[in-house]
């Protein structure tokens, strides 16, 4: 399937219906629900954090950024590996756009700190590939349509930010997909260092155990605070 | 600095001036150089096979791939990364698009097999980064006017597949940069799947070790093979 627009999605969902509000701006405190296998994005202002929690412990957030003032500007995980010199992002480091500017900053976590920055998002090829004959939701399409729900559209798909996928790097360089090893409530918090926006999506994955040795997408919460 | 046209690229540099042919269509069998801090295009039938050649041993040589018919579909090691379930490709692997379709297999490999698959490609932001004040030429603009030279425009700086680029990933996630394995004359050969156009960027990176222990950029070499 070739996309002559990126920002069209390969199938729909109920992410298009859930906006928070007309241009994704969040009400400071509350907390909001992402329905399984959904994306929704958020406006943060600068200073402001965003606390992505995980109700089971056992949900995958796939997590894009986008600078509010070009969307071309957005979170690269291949860009991040310079920055940190590791593929593995903790509680201090500064995640980084592609223009090499420090877009978010991990504030706090209360999970055990596994989290993936090498894998794609999962999309409709991905669950072809795994069998699917029909339309599977995808965290691609759940990153376009979120953004469509909030008036804008995907200039690309970067790769991810998997919170909470646990995708552990053998000395040789081989990976292999496992069950999150994060707790029932575990919450990261991300401080904007620039107006952005933020998708996440709970990750639909259902047929390996990216999301639980039960393969049962679940939800995910979060809230935005003023710092 | 923010790209409203993401295929412009922030200075110039002779790989406008260089391309093999106006499509970027090779003559069978005929050894092309690419200068030092330059980057090259080469159009490629199903079925040809290119022939990277590594002179010195010490150089980088950063690559990417688009598909022909469409440059959205891109050499992506995002996707890569998943279905290799490794970071790092060897004789015999597909290396595949953001649509998860092989573009290219591995054929040969003379040199010690060590490439790099998660580090960005520099850019004009890297070298800001390490006190550059002026131009310096870079793999993303070496992309942006390689593509422009056989009049394309580069849709996105997808993360490249740096051949030769040595970067060890330890146990912990943590990455270095270090001087290529490679030896004078090594060459990796990359068999197309489709219709694609490949380019290579000779990495200009004069200041960390990428290149060689001597910090000094150099050139590449290339041919096409019938099969």
């Amino acid at each position: 399937m070739s996309h002559t627009d990126i920002a069209v999605p390969d199938g729909v969902n109920n992410s298009l219906n859930i906006a928070i509000s007309a241009d994704g701006t969040a009400e400071v405190g509350r907390t909001y629900q992402i329905p399984a296998r959904c994306g929704v994005a958020v406006r943060l202002a600068r200073g402001q954090v965003l606390h992505i929690v995980n109700p089971s412990g056992s949900q995958v957030c796939d997590f894009f950024a986008f600078a509010a003032a070009c969307l071309h500007e957005h979170l690269s995980m291949a860009h991040l590996h310079t920055s940190l010199a590791s593929l593995f992002p903790k509680v201090g480091d500064a995640l980084v756009s592609n223009q090499r500017r420090p877009l978010l900053t991990i504030t706090a976590d209360t999970s055990p700190g596994v989290h993936d920055t090498v894998i794609a998002c999962c999309d409709h090829a991905r669950y072809r590939e795994l069998g699917c004959e029909g339309y599977h939701d995808n965290c691609a399409d759940n990153l376009r349509m979120a953004l469509m729900a909030i008036g804008l559209k995907a200039p690309l798909i970067p790769a991810p930010f998997n919170i909470w996928m646990n995708v552990p790097v053998q000395a040789d360089g081989s990976t292999s997909f496992q069950p999150p090893v994060a707790r029932a409530g575990d919450c990261i918090s991300l401080r904007a260092e620039v107006e952005l926006i933020a998708v996440m999506s709970a990750c639909p994955q259902d047929i390996t155990p990216v999301n639980g040795a039960g393969v049962s997408p679940d939800i995910l919460a979060f809230r935005v605070s003023a710092s």
